[in-house]
């Protein structure tokens, strides 16, 4: 019994396409990559979010009074710097993830394409450049803290920004996630015309 | 006496231009503004080199013995991440300065067209925010041993830290310019198919 040959267009049996559906099929087909796409933004933006508004809240909450001494994070610039980036980034972030939502329920961004399209790209370049620089310049206090051998008795102290320093990292890494696709946005703006990568 | 109208089209006189000339005259701009663009790059790369390797040498030479104490650069993780950050940036810088300077020359890339435009953007995104991350944690280092005290005997170590890492922030910004810059190309790879952006 001959097995029939299979067929590599997908069920369409016609050997002249019409190129009204075929076109239609095309539409189709990127609406819904372009959604698939929409879905992996939001999910790194909405991890960046969590992240970001971690690593702040437990910057701001890193005070610890006893009676011989208290050490509060505002008395040092470079945790200062943290707190305030994670903060930024958090509230930013929690922007983007509205605008994803918008975008996929809607269909339709919440600027023109045009200005969306870049107003994301370059936000997600100078905001992830701010994140790694604070979280670097706390790293290196949090490690220059723990040599110093002062904080031995506020242990919790230590513990806590580094705590908060690995979570702003985790947040800068899904930032950096989401830059990349958002430069391939960009990109595909800039190829097509419009946002939509096919 | 009526003066002629202006011309707009640059001399060209004949209303229906002929293609071929036309694509002639199109190629040579193409050529000549990429040159422009190619030595623009080279600008960059070679103020990125400048700076990095001086923010690396000036690390590299932080040593200050006096008969009561010694410090030394490497005595600190901050600043050992500086100097070896800022060395591979400026090996990098030197051998894409070689690569424009080829270019320039011979009008062709070292490597492949596809896979140069791609190196070039891939290393500079990288090695800026490794440099970034580095000259930030160097930054709240010298901070703290500013505010230390312990180094008042050795304020020639904390100025030279501080050169070196001031330095290593102006490298970073050529390198990111560069960065830009690379990023374009790519767009423009992407675009014609060609590094040529017209």
């Amino acid at each position: 019994m001959r097995s029939p040959e299979p067929n590599l267009n997908g069920g369409l049996r016609t050997p002249s396409p019409r190129p009204r559906i075929q076109s239609q099929f095309h539409s189709t087909v990127s609406v819904q990559k372009n959604r698939q796409f929409n879905i992996l933004i939001l999910i790194f933006r909405f991890a960046a979010f969590c992240f970001s508004l971690a690593s702040a809240i437990f910057m701001f909450a890193n005070f610890h009074v006893s009676e011989s001494d208290s050490v509060r994070w505002y008395h040092f610039d470079a945790f200062r710097f943290v707190a305030i980036a994670a903060a930024i980034v958090a509230l930013y972030s929690l922007f983007e993830v509205g605008a994803s939502v918008w975008e996929i329920s809607r269909g339709a961004t919440v600027f023109p394409e045009l200005v969306q399209v870049w107003f994301d790209f370059s936000h997600d370049q100078v905001f992830a450049y701010m994140l790694l620089s604070a979280v670097s310049a706390g790293t290196a206090l949090a490690r220059t803290l723990r040599e110093r051998g002062t904080y031995t008795v506020n242990n919790a102290f230590c513990v806590q920004s580094d705590i908060s320093v690995a979570l702003g990292f985790a947040g800068f890494m899904f930032l950096g996630f989401s830059s990349l696709l958002s430069g391939f946005r960009v990109v595909c703006f800039i190829l097509n015309g419009s946002r939509f990568h096919m």
